[in-house]
């Protein structure tokens, strides 16, 4: 899909934007149900949201696909994860055997799952100590996000495994928005104080050996991000070209696309993040890009699980939109009656 | 189910406790899930809530029962709505033909929703002027609630509809715990400004006229009350004699049980607050019963529509809870391994 550098420049640079007159015909349609104005909050938000990415004004979400990257970090070696690095892969297995939790959220839902495991034999570079990512190994990432798009999809959730990926995502988060270490660093699976205490080290050695090439988005996260970040990266980008929806999980799916809308903050435009995670560096992350995540229920297991929980307000606010009586329809008095 | 009022206050004194043992088991069970500990979050303390409750360290949430309580009040004389008393009655008609937003959202979730009109021919007194209810009137009230709980729920969810009642529930609110009128009020289905001015001194009016009789729970509901939330205040008493766990929507339900938590506060250890609603006073109030609600979306509309959303966390936090694999039965490397 991004054949080579200057194509997934292109790509984040053009990009299409929503359908106004789905947008507005929502909007009509909105003001007839037997409900005062507003007063479904952020449900009419999120359905004239769908109406103008979905290009209708009775948006629909009978295909809601999952997409879980996984990818290993060279970085571990440096001590910054409460898990061995062994459990990615193990983790991936869980998937396929259905065990995880994101795999009973989706089940629940009625959400396809899959998962795109990125090399896991090969971990990325430590990049305190070189660049995580060859252009080669970089672009390969990707195209495995872009390619992992469903084309009849009416959402797509992004979300994510891999040990290590907090301190990537804390980098990435660095790199785009500047600030100290100590801002972007949390306890990820539960490292200990001491823990916490090196990994910011770790963040802060990566950023200042790396900085003078935080020129591109692509630079910043081929140098400071891993193969499952840069595919969330390519899986946005390629969705929007698509004109599909987006449900970002939380503080690392969010960190994967920071580079993109430090450089056209209109890329976010076709996504919602889906909650506040209780990683600290979320919090100031969705205000930098000005987004207000749904949920806030102090969670931080990554898997795209914040992303599948969100998907149940979203079908509520189309089961509203499409399904209500207006007003006339049910023998109601409006406020101008 | 309460003969007297005496029946009435000793349910409110003498109520069951949560199972410990179940509540251990399933702490027991959580801690061997493939997750790193306490990573869902919220989502893990509604399992365990749901677990001490139901009595089993596998809840379930098959039979999730929404009652909606329907009631008109004489205040509404005082001008205080943006909409006509009659449209409680229509909404009533509303909910039966399936138009109402509650409608589509319990389908969406499989929930069974049953509507409890309360004499809504013969609205309660204009409580500016004398109690808004008889003890006979109020009694019933509470009764219709009580029996309106299923005994077979595993969850019931409370709501309510009814032109005017974000004016009672204000004014059970400052009954309960103080305050100001202004604190109190907002704009309800949508008051302009001089609506809430004007909505400011009827609940201030009515608390004056009634205070020197808020001395037990059943004189503040009857004396400035209604009959939709009376019933929501019987519900809760009696769901929690069954040990069903209950959600209660937004500012009014939360409003209707103010009085028996100002007198008991164990009275809502079986109960949740599915959101934080628009209306300004919910947050003061929620924050007095030291409830944290789940969902913060912007809502306002009553019949339930909060609680019923609520549900599918629920439904994702016992999913993961009774789904998941454990760490050894998926080799999935622990922390401590």
């Amino acid at each position: 899909y991004f054949k080579d550098v200057d194509a997934f420049s292109n790509a984040l640079r053009d990009l299409p934007s929503p359908n106004i007159e789905a947008l507005n015909a929502a909007k009509n349609r909105q003001e007839k149900l037997t409900k005062p104005p507003g007063s479904l909050g952020r449900l009419e938000e999120l359905a004239l949201w769908l109406a103008s990415w979905q290009g209708t004004p009775t948006p629909l979400l009978d295909r809601i696909h999952c997409l879980v990257f996984a990818g290993n970090h060279g970085v571990v070696a440096q001590g910054i994860s409460a898990y061995p690095a062994e459990v990615t892969t193990q983790m991936v297995n869980n998937f396929s055997s259905g065990g995880a939790a994101i795999n009973q959220i989706c089940e629940l839902f009625s959400i396809g799952l899959n998962v795109e495991a990125l090399e896991l034999d090969c971990p990325t570079a430590d990049f305190t100590k070189e660049p995580a990512m060859s252009t080669d190994e970089c672009l390969a990432a990707l195209n495995v996000g872009a390619s992992a798009i469903p084309g009849d999809a009416d959402l797509v959730l992004l979300g994510e495994m891999g040990i290590g990926n907090t301190t990537a995502a804390a980098t990435l988060a660095m790199a785009s928005f500047g600030g100290h270490a100590e801002d972007w660093v949390g306890k990820g699976t539960g490292l200990d104080e001491l823990g916490v205490r090196r990994k910011v080290e770790v963040v802060s050695t990566a950023y200042h050996l790396h900085q003078n090439q935080f020129e591109t988005p692509f630079d910043i996260i081929r140098c400071v991000g891993g193969r499952e970040l840069a595919a969330i990266a390519g899986a946005i980008i390629k969705a929007r070209h698509l004109k599909i929806p987006v449900i970002l999980d939380g503080f690392i799916s969010t960190a994967s696309v920071a580079p993109l809308a430090r450089f056209n903050m209109a890329v976010l435009d076709h996504t919602i993040i889906a909650h506040t995670s209780a990683e600290p560096g979320h919090k100031r992350l969705v205000s930098l890009l000005d987004k207000s995540p749904l949920l806030s229920l102090d969670m931080r297991l990554g898997e795209g699980t914040g992303a599948a929980l969100a998907t149940g307000l979203l079908r509520a606010a189309i089961a509203t939109h499409n399904g209500m009586a207006t007003f006339e329809g049910a023998g109601v008095s409006n406020r101008d009656a």
